[in-house]
């Protein structure tokens, strides 16, 4: 029995999220199908944690445990190997054999996502980039991210997910970055309930765009209550950039993240 | 009567080229499909020149003459009608009107292309960028561009097209920048023929991969055959950035390009 990490990347354009119990493509799938082919057994992907549709990954990490039975593919060949049956949207960056106590999503301590924006829309960033069509502070929405930060119960600034007990999410940092024609917006915690990334966005473009004030934010955290949301930002402008593990992994690859 | 100049922009990846003779969707059949719906009329849409299969367009220039039987759209409207009307890979980025005498492909002096290439490969620019897996001399490739500058016969350098009569073309500027993660390759020439971005690229990369010597392209250009004609570098990463007419034109999109 061996424990495989994977570092994967995919454009989730095409896809119905990682994970997804309704019908169409999820990126999951596709990664077992090829797996599953590779190593002649039938093996879970679990992944760090579930990424919606259209949202996409720079830097997921999922495991997988092969039993004795499985096809003995040399570490070094594996990723190429799985790569061989991805579509092109799909990549492993790098194959790694962790420790048998190692998962993903378990042993993961924080978690970091990125938010693309942009003032300029074209065709070749239309799914990989938020332009939002209404005006907004930059300012403000930089000063009203900032109020996430810390622990909160995140049920306002989320969608409902039957399966999660605790809402409560420490936000360490939530931050815009401006680079050099985009915005960036990283925001790391030590874990993310359902739509956390699009909600918090959204509910600081409200603030950004004159419809809530600032002290909106702590009092909609308060509520717990999703009475009075904002819409959330788009899927398409988000990225799983990074996961956190108290052990070192994959630390090649997350030079320029 | 009057005469409507469109600025364009498309990600090629999904169309078969411009116009095709072949089966498949092509980017003219979408503008036509659109511009006949707005202004109820059958016109045909004529770009600068036509792009291929898989590549892309961020300053397509078309004119459409529109006879007086058409729906009077204001001017002011025109590009967001059309948009509506359009699948989102493709977009006006402008419309205008142009002089009665004025044609997209005959009144253009010159056409600049780019070539995007980069050492690092992701899902995210799998259809925008290439990313050459042979290795190759950085200074090599950039000496060897600059040997297409100037009048030559493109026939060795370009693909067979039997309604070309001439393969005589003018390349004023065959020049590889460094950016910060990317090459650019910008070529602008008074006209092109068929495949020759594509193969002036393919060639050079023969020299920077100690395929060819440099001698080799001034030799290739005189012997005007295709028999020892090295591969063509791949569409995906071409890019018509911008058409040049003596009069002006759409000058507010040409700051950035």
């Amino acid at each position: 029995m061996s424990n495989i990490g994977l570092l994967l990347e995919y454009d989730g354009t095409n896809y119905n999220g990682w994970q997804s119990q309704s019908i169409g493509r999820t990126i999951q799938q596709e990664i077992e199908s090829a797996t599953n082919t590779i190593f002649g057994v039938n093996a879970p992907v679990v992944a760090s944690g579930r990424t919606d549709t259209g949202v996409h990954a720079r830097g997921q990490v999922a495991h997988l445990i092969l039993p004795e039975t499985a096809n003995n593919v040399p570490l070094a060949n594996i990723a190429k190997a799985i790569n061989s049956k991805l579509p092109r949207d799909i990549r492993v960056l790098s194959a790694e054999t962790v420790a048998p106590d190692f998962h993903a999503r378990f042993s993961a301590i924080s978690r970091e996502y990125v938010y693309r924006m942009s003032a300029h829309s074209s065709v070749f960033t239309r799914n990989y980039v938020w332009t939002p069509e209404v005006p907004y502070n930059y300012d403000m929405l930089s000063s009203a991210l900032r109020l996430f930060e810390g622990t909160h119960n995140f049920t306002a600034i989320s969608k409902n997910n039957p399966d999660t007990k605790s809402y409560e999410c420490t936000v360490e940092n939530c931050e815009l970055e401006e680079h050099s024609d985009e915005f960036l917006i990283r925001i790391r915690a030590n874990r993310f309930v359902y739509g956390m990334c699009r909600a918090i966005l959204g509910t600081a473009m409200g603030v950004a765009r004159n419809r809530l004030r600032m002290e909106d934010i702590p009092r909609l955290l308060a509520s717990a209550s999703r009475e009075n949301q904002e819409p959330l930002a788009p899927p398409h402008g988000l990225y799983l950039n990074r996961v956190y593990y108290s052990t070192r992994i994959f630390e090649n690859y997350f030079v320029n993240l």
